[in-house]
Parts: structure tokens; sequence; C-alpha cells
């Protein structure tokens, strides 16, 4: 059926339609080396085959077919790998694959026509450089690699917005090659024109200087290729460092928190599953509440190393690309529940007067409400209140500045110092409530959109 | 510009797209008497002018061009009233409305062409009602008329779907006349030939009867007309009985506290705002938790009448068709509060020992837990937690049940009675949230949809 689409409907589908190309050509005939015999596409970081991300990541963005070029001796084992994930992908085997690559992407040209992705099994990728990648022309460069290596890379030097001259080894150069490319199927005359020149050994590189590529400058966003160990683990401390989520971070998380959490993730994130953290996460936090009923220093570091470690499950689950709505909503039901024992504890085994444990009912009151007056937002909206209202970012009372102000107070503790620390919590949060509820009430008031 | 639209997005369009009329002729005309010499669109039920609710309705499901037949006397209070909601909408004059209302009819005949809504300006529809009469066609028939007086009402005889007779006085008749119909313009080939015949002065239903109309049963859905006060009061009831909401009432919101609320709704309805409930509702909670310091059976007893008076606010507002979701935002933070400083106040005005301080802390945490988890999962997946798993329903722990347990407690308050109050909470509330938690992650785990 069709229907006229006007409106911001329109304006929606221009955004996606026009510019995803339907096609992604995966070169992935070369033989590995120095990683041992295993295809390079095949290798994991962070848990996740590197073309397991490759084709989710393009999927994602709107890529419906894909064509791997791989070689007699890897067939078997790519043949393995989508059966395994229940991927659809055309497998062509490129019976010389000592010779260049270029050879490669020629044989891919019966089963495209039209735009298509051409991508290298090697390279890693993030979420966000992909997004912006499929939506460019010709070769995606980047003038500031931030976690490829740029010594070892593949340079270009361009002009008037095409390629000019491409290697490894250029005096002068202004980008580096992504091993991404957006290409149409007149590309194949190039390669023709070639395979008969040079007798179907010729690299991609020539491929691309001959036909004069325009060039995409996507800079600074995450990818890298993968070639040597050390790479390996550049990559995976990439994925770890972009999977941080961070739109409700407080001063603490962002200062302090993330830089442990993402070295404990990158550590752990190929030998442990987001759900295993949350419950070691979980006990810990329990712990801390409980030793609280035994010391009170010791207590108040356990729980602030709980609050570190309380990033690590939902880096590892972005990392290894395993996040779910259902794992976070857990998470933060837990970290309710963390917070709440361990003041419920700290009362009982410091407070004696009815008036103090009045205030540790609205310090436990206050420290759940902070939560529940965003997600109650978002419930109740479907849009999310910290990107809606950006000052409440930077409004204090946030779990884990709750959470190092605890634990702060508790490292001397005396009567005092915990009765204080009880007002603290009760009037930052509750005062933080009230101010959102105002924030969004102005925010819902002024705006016709939610 | 033309786009294929398939799969999900087509059967969307095809329930919204071909079905509903795109305008509506609203017959205004005739002289009220027994209601004061207002026009009866104009008269205000439930905060609202008749015309204001049957014009918003249809916009909402789709209608989108109104002509309004009336006579000299009442044109400048329509218009004042288009005016004043910003309703744009055609004015046609009757300077004959002492004559049959078929000629007022007859007079919108060059206003419309294809299929459109014919209704009355003084019948009352709820938004049920709407939804459905909107997508039926010719005469709206109701067989079992719940709200409106079936003696005064228009009744109709059919025989293979059409209408036979129709008059106020039939001795056999198969259902009722709504007062809403779906027309098409080969009606006015009826109302013209009935203009010679009668000299312009001839009712609808003769125009009804003589077209043979088709009819659209839709049977016992909230609508009635008004003619008298009396008229007035049911219409009043209805609306307020129909804006009962109810995903998330307990056993005894369900048996007890509706009942009263609604009646109470149905007397301030004409007069209070929903800010203004909602504001009396939360100070009288927030004063019977103080009031637990003094008098605990009183305390609880106001307690329980805070709760009733809970409902009334949203009650009121979708009776007006005022009910927004910043509404329900706040009134859901304000209701945490509410329990929060009530159980805050409790524990300080009866407990002793640090170990019932620490249930009454666990008791208040899984109080704001109960509706945090539900609300959590409504943010993180855009759906009702209580729709999606209906067993939710069922399981006891809400906050009306919550707060009737407390007033039960605290009638013949005694020491014991209070703690095992605190850890009766405790338990239900907590255990709760476990099998919350537990039903959302199987319904996540086994549906794809979600």
């Amino acid at each position: 059926m069709l229907v006229p689409v006007k409106g911001e409907a329109f304006k929606e589908l221009k955004k996606v339609m026009p510019m995803i190309p339907k096609t992604a050509v995966i070169l992935a005939a070369g033989l590995g080396t120095r990683l041992g015999g295993k295809p390079k596409g095949l290798l994991r970081v962070a848990g996740r085959e590197i073309l397991y991300r490759t084709i989710v990541l393009l999927k994602r963005k709107g890529v419906e077919e894909f064509v791997i070029v791989t070689n007699g001796r890897y067939a078997p084992l790519y043949r393995e790998f989508l059966e395994k994930h229940g991927f659809e992908a055309e497998l062509i085997i490129n019976p010389e694959p000592e010779k260049g690559n270029g050879h490669s992407l020629h044989l891919a040209g019966d089963k495209v026509s039209g735009r298509f992705v051409l991508v290298m099994s090697d390279h890693v990728y993030s979420e966000t450089f992909v997004e912006r990648a499929v939506k460019g022309r010709g070769l995606i460069a980047d003038r500031r690699p931030e976690w490829a290596d740029a010594g070892e890379a593949t340079k270009v030097r361009v002009k008037g917005g095409r390629v000019v001259s491409i290697g490894k080894n250029l005096g002068e150069w202004d980008a580096v090659d992504t091993g991404f490319f957006v290409l149409d199927s007149g590309i194949f005359s190039v390669t023709s024109a070639l395979e008969e020149e040079r007798d179907g050994d010729y690299a991609l590189s020539e491929v691309i200087g001959r036909a004069g590529l325009e060039v995409t400058f996507v800079d600074g966003l995450p990818w890298t290729d993968v070639d040597t160990p050390e790479d390996v683990r550049r990559a995976r401390k990439m994925l770890v460092k972009t999977a941080v989520k961070g739109a409700g971070d407080g001063f603490v998380s962002r200062h302090l928190n993330r830089k442990i959490s993402t070295e404990i993730s990158t550590l752990l994130v190929e030998r442990t599953s987001p759900n295993a953290m949350t419950a070691v996460t979980f006990i810990l936090g329990l712990l801390s509440a409980i030793l609280s009923l035994a010391n009170l220093p010791l207590a108040g570091i356990l729980y602030q190393v709980s609050s570190i470690l309380d990033g690590v499950d939902g880096e590892i689950a972005r990392a290894q690309m395993r996040a779910s709505k259902l794992g976070g909503y857990v998470d933060s039901l837990l970290d309710r529940y963390v917070d709440g024992s361990f003041l419920a504890f700290l009362a009982y085994s410091t407070l004696r007067e009815p008036l103090w444990y009045a205030v540790a009912l609205l310090a436990l009151l206050g420290s759940v409400m902070v939560s529940y007056s965003t997600e109650r937002f978002k419930g109740a909206f479907c849009r999310d209140a910290y990107s809606e209202i950006p000052a409440l970012r930077k409004l204090p009372g946030k779990r884990d500045e709750r959470v190092f102000i605890t634990m702060l107070f508790l490292l001397y503790p005396v009567q005092t110092s915990v009765k204080a620390l009880f007002l603290l919590l009760a009037l930052i949060t509750n005062l933080r409530v009230a101010i959102t509820a105002y924030f969004i009430s102005k925010k819902v008031s002024q705006s016709k959109t939610i």
C-alpha cells in the first residue's frame, strides 16, 4: 500500500531512508599471522567476535545483506560462526588469499549493486563510529585517530575531498584509513581493470588510489584495527571506555569511580558475565551493611568499593553487547536495597534516640525518592529526565555522591558524625527530590512536545 | 512523498485510516426549555461544556472539521465558546429553529461531502462510546442503555440491520437512538424530498425512518442525553464513574475507597480543580502523620480518609478532561512522602528499641519500593506493568491495602500491635517487590516484543 507520509513522519523517514546502504561486503580472506592461525574476524574482543560486533552494529543501522569474502581454510569456521548466531550471509571463497586484498573485493562484484558498505574483518568499531560512517561516502577517514595505532595505519592524502595518494609510509598525510568504505558498484570497473593489469594481485589501497575515492572525515570516534596482542588489549580498553553510559553519573562517579571501574571492567570483560558482576556487587553491598554492626570505617570503605563495582556490570554488559533493559531494571532495584539496608543497619548500630531514628527514616525515604523522582518521570513521559533537564546532572545527591559522603563520615565515626551524616543525607536527598519535581513541572508546562 | 507502508505500520494505519469520517455536523438549534434559556450544548457538566467534550473527543478520534447548526439567538454564544477554546468550526444559522430538527440537518448539506458524523449538542458521550461509534455506520443504537433514561428516549425497531420504525412511543422496540450517526451525503436527497413535502418542518427521526438507515449497535457504553436537571446529575455521575482508572487499585480500593471517592468526586466535580484536591489530600495525609504523635486511632482513621480522598483528584481530573501526566507525576511523589512521613512519625512516637527501628526502616523502604518496582519497569520498557502482568493486580501490598491495614492495627494500639504492623508491612511490601521483579524477569525473558 502506498500512503502519503507528511510532517514529522516524513522527516523521520528522510533521516534514515535514503542514506543507508542495504549491503555490506566484509573482507576476511587475509591469513592472520601475528595472532595465531585463527581468522582475525573470529577473534574475541571483550567477549564477542570482531565480526559479531560489525554485523550487529551494521544491522542496527539498517544494513540487511552481508557478503563475506574469505579463504578456503577459514570458510568452515565462518560458516559455523554464522550458524551459531543465526546470521544470514553469503560466503565467497577467494582461492588465492595470499595475493592482494583488492582481488577479494573484486570477487564480491556479482553480489552487490548500487551503494554498499565495504569493511575489514579485523577492525573493531564503536556504535557511534558505525552510526556516522554508514551515512558517509567513499573512504571513511579519521584525522585524529584516538585508539588506532597511527604508525601502523594506512594513511591518505586528500585534495578537493578526494584521495590523491594512499599508503602506510606517506611522508605527508591528512588522515588515516579506517577500513570502512561506502562505495557504489562503479568501483568494480576499477577492480576489473586492475585484474587484467596485475594478474589478480593488487591491494585494496591501489583500488582506492586509482578510483580517487571521495573522502568522508569521521574524526575522533572510537575504532581500531587488530593486528597484534597489544592491539587486542587496546581494542578491549576502547570498548570498555566507550561503554560508560554516565547519564546518571554524579561528581564522584565522573572523577573517581568510573576511572577505577573501567580498569576493573577491562580486566574482567573477557571472563565475567554482567549478571555475575551484578550479583557480586549486590552481595558486597549487603556485606558492607552488615559490617556496620562491627566496624564503621571498614563498612564505609566496603560500601564505597561496592559503589565503584556498581559501574562494572553495566560497562561489561555494554562492552560485551549484552546490555539489556531487564539487567538495568534488576540492577536498579538491588541498588535501592543495598542503600536501604546500609542505612537501616547503620541506624540500628549507632542511633539510640527516637528523634534521630525519624531523621534516619527520612534519609532512607529521600535516598530512594531521588531515583523514584526521575524514574517515575520516565515512566510517565517515556523520556529520560537527565536528557530532558540537563541541570539535574549537576544537582548533588546522586547515589555515587551519597555513598562517598557516607564513607567519609564513617572514617572517624563518633555519635555526632553519624547523626550529622543522617541529617545531611535527609536534607540533600529530599531537597533534590523537591528541586527535581520543580524542574520537571516547569519543563512539562513549558513544552508542548512532552 | 509516497512511501510503501508494510507490516505493523500498515496494520496501525488500517485500524485508523479508512474508517473515521473527517467531518462532524452538530445539531444545536433546538431551543432549550427545561434547563433555562441557555443553549444545552453550552451547559457545563463536570466542569466542561457538553460541546467541548463532544468536539475534543471527536478530534481525538480523527474528526477534523466541525459544522454547528444553531439559531440566531444562540449563534453569538457559540461563537464566543469556539473562540474561548480556539476551536475552528463553521456556524450555520437555522432561521426557523421552532420547526423540526430535520431542517437543521438539511441546512448543513452544502458543507459536507462523503461520510460524516451527525451528533446532537445535548448528548454527553464517554470516550469509549465515541471511540466505537465513529467506526460504526448509520444510526448508532444502544440495546442496553445504562445511563440514558430509556423512558424518555427515542426508540428504534430494527430488521435486517436497518431501521424499520422510530419514535418515542414505539410499543415494540429493539434499541435506543444515541443521537450519534455516521451518515453519507446521500442522506440529503431524503431531506430535500422532505423539505418539499413538509414545507421544511420535519424531525430528524422522520429522515432516519424514511432513509431506512443502517443500524450499528454499541451496547452498554456510557452516554446520556441531557434534558432536565435530573439528567445533568446523572450525566455528572456517569462522567465521574467512568473516570476511575483503577489499573493500580488494590482490594480495598475496589471494594471500599472507590465507592466513597466517586460519591465525593460527584459532589465536588463542578466546583473544585484536581490540583486543589491533590493539595488537600497531601495536607490531610501529613496531618495524619503528625497526629500519630498524639492519638493513634484518630491518626489511622485520618490516614485512611486521606487514602480515600487520594482517588478524588484523579477522578475529577479525568471527568473534567483535565487529566495530565504531570498531575499524575506530582500526585505519585506526594503519596510516597505521605506514606514515608506516616511511618517515620509512627515509629518515632511508638518504638523504642533499635531492632524495631530497623524493621520500621525496612517497612518504609518496601513501601516506596512497591511503586518503584513497577514505575522503574514502565520507565525502562514504556509499558504499564499492570497491563503486561495482570497477576500483579491480585498481589497484596498496594497502597490502599497498606493504609487500610495500618488503620486497623492502630484502632486498639498497644506496643505489640504497632510492632506487628511494622513487621507485617516490612514483609508484605518487600515480598511483593521480590515477586514483582520475578514476574517481570519472566515476562521479559519470554517475550521478544518487550
